[in-house]
Formats: C-alpha cells, structure tokens, sequence
C-alpha cells in the first residue's frame, strides 16, 4: 500500500447478544471483520508492563478482539499516533497493512485474539520505526 | 452430508509460543484450521449449570478454543457420545457438520471463541435431537 491509498485503523462493534444466560459476540466476514482469515492467533498470559508487536505489516490486515480483561493499543498511520482501550468482546479493531502498532498495559488474565489476513510470514514484518516511516510516513503537502 | 461421508470432530493442537513474556497459540488455515472462516464469535459470561449450543449443523464447520477458564463439549456423531475438556489455548476442537454438540460446565470467566465456515444462518440448524438421528445417524450394518 501505497500512503495514499492507505486507510487508516478503526474500531468496528461486533453483532453482541449480552444475556443472562451468556453473552455472544459475533463478526462476520463482509460485514463486521473487513477480509477473510487466514489465520488466527490468540496471546495471552502477558506480564504487566510486558508490550507486544511494535511492527507494521506490508500486506496482512489484522483485527483484534480483547475477548478476556483488557489492553491499550497504541498505533501510528504515518501522521500520527492514536489510542484505544480494547476492554470487552464487543468491539473488533481493524488495523490494516501499513499502520504501527503497539499492545500495552495488559490486565491480568487479558487476552487478545487476532484474525489475520495472511499466513505468518516474517517478510511482511516492518520492524524498524524509522523503515516505518519511510514506507508509510505521509509527505507534507508542498 | 450423508453418514457414510461424514468425518467425526477431532481435537487439533495449534502451533503454540508459551513464553515468560506471553504466550500466544496460531491456527492458520490449512494448517491447524481446517476451512476458511465466514465468521468468528466469542461465547462469554455463561453461568454455572447453563449449557449451550445442543444443535448440528447441516453444513457449517466450527472450530472451538477456549481461550479463558475451561468448559466441557459433549458431541454426538450419529453412533455416539464422545467428551473433551477445552481448557487452554492450545488445543482447537473441530466440529464438522453433522455432529450434534453442547457446552457445558463453564468456569468463571470462561470464554470459547468459534471460528464457523459460514455466516448465521437459522436453516443450517438441526435444534431436535430427533431430526438429528432421522439425518446423520448411524444405520446398522445387516
């Protein structure tokens, strides 16, 4: 993706039924999760004050559902940073290729599951900050 | 599917990272997951004593992982009962379709995340146990 036609990440509700005799949260390709998986992950069991991921992605779209506890995702999209609390199943963050990404302050027991786009391949990885912004950084306007 | 087609559910280890750092466990399509997911939900909050699903599908494959606390799935292949205990994030438990399935035995905070094959679709349920023998079960040999 080029910066142009990059869009940036967003927080997406999931379809939720919260009754008493259990709760469900849905996202359904097409609708509320934007791609089909090729792969999920689960990450779990993270010590507070432990962060996780710190890359971006050239091609793997990933949506992620804090579906146990909560964790604050911090990402940037070539302009600037943004935050988010993902502290329930109900809503999914979209992150697509091209935005730096950050998970913290995990609470005790959190548990985040991923969908992603692509298989893992460790050549989709932009791991340096500085490469970051030299592929996806925004130009001033001129 | 007819009987004779049908495969039973199986348990599926996912490719696991357990670390002091956290730990994270993959199921990629193709690999550990065994169809391409229309849809995810995350089943959460289940009371004590209050069992779910107790349906089959005609043709939605499901993939479950407890990804918090543990919970028991009993499923019903068309000759008989089987059980498995989920209880960490390690381990999938397809469930192909013509299975009958339940959950039950939910911890605190127990919460199951479904990778299904196809969007909600209320004509895909087989709801009475009955209709369930009529299509899938096991005819004797004579």
């Amino acid at each position: 993706v080029s910066p142009s036609e990059k869009s940036g990440a967003r927080l997406i509700a999931l379809t939720s039924a919260v009754e008493s005799r259990g709760s469900l949260s849905a996202a359904t390709v097409g609708a509320e999760l934007p791609f089909t998986p090729g792969r999920m992950f689960v990450v779990y069991d993270v010590p507070a004050g432990e962060p996780r991921g710190g890359h971006a992605h050239r091609a793997c779209h990933q949506f992620l559902v804090a579906v146990h506890g909560s964790l604050v995702v911090d990402w940037h999209d070539g302009s600037r940073w943004h935050e988010a609390s993902l502290d329930n199943p109900t809503v999914g963050l979209h992150i697509p290729p091209g935005i730096w990404g950050v998970q913290r302050a995990h609470s005790p027991g959190a548990v985040l599951v991923v969908m992603a786009s692509h298989p893992y391949d460790r050549a989709d990885y932009v791991s340096d900050f500085d490469e970051f912004c030299g592929l996806f950084g925004s130009v001033p306007d001129r």
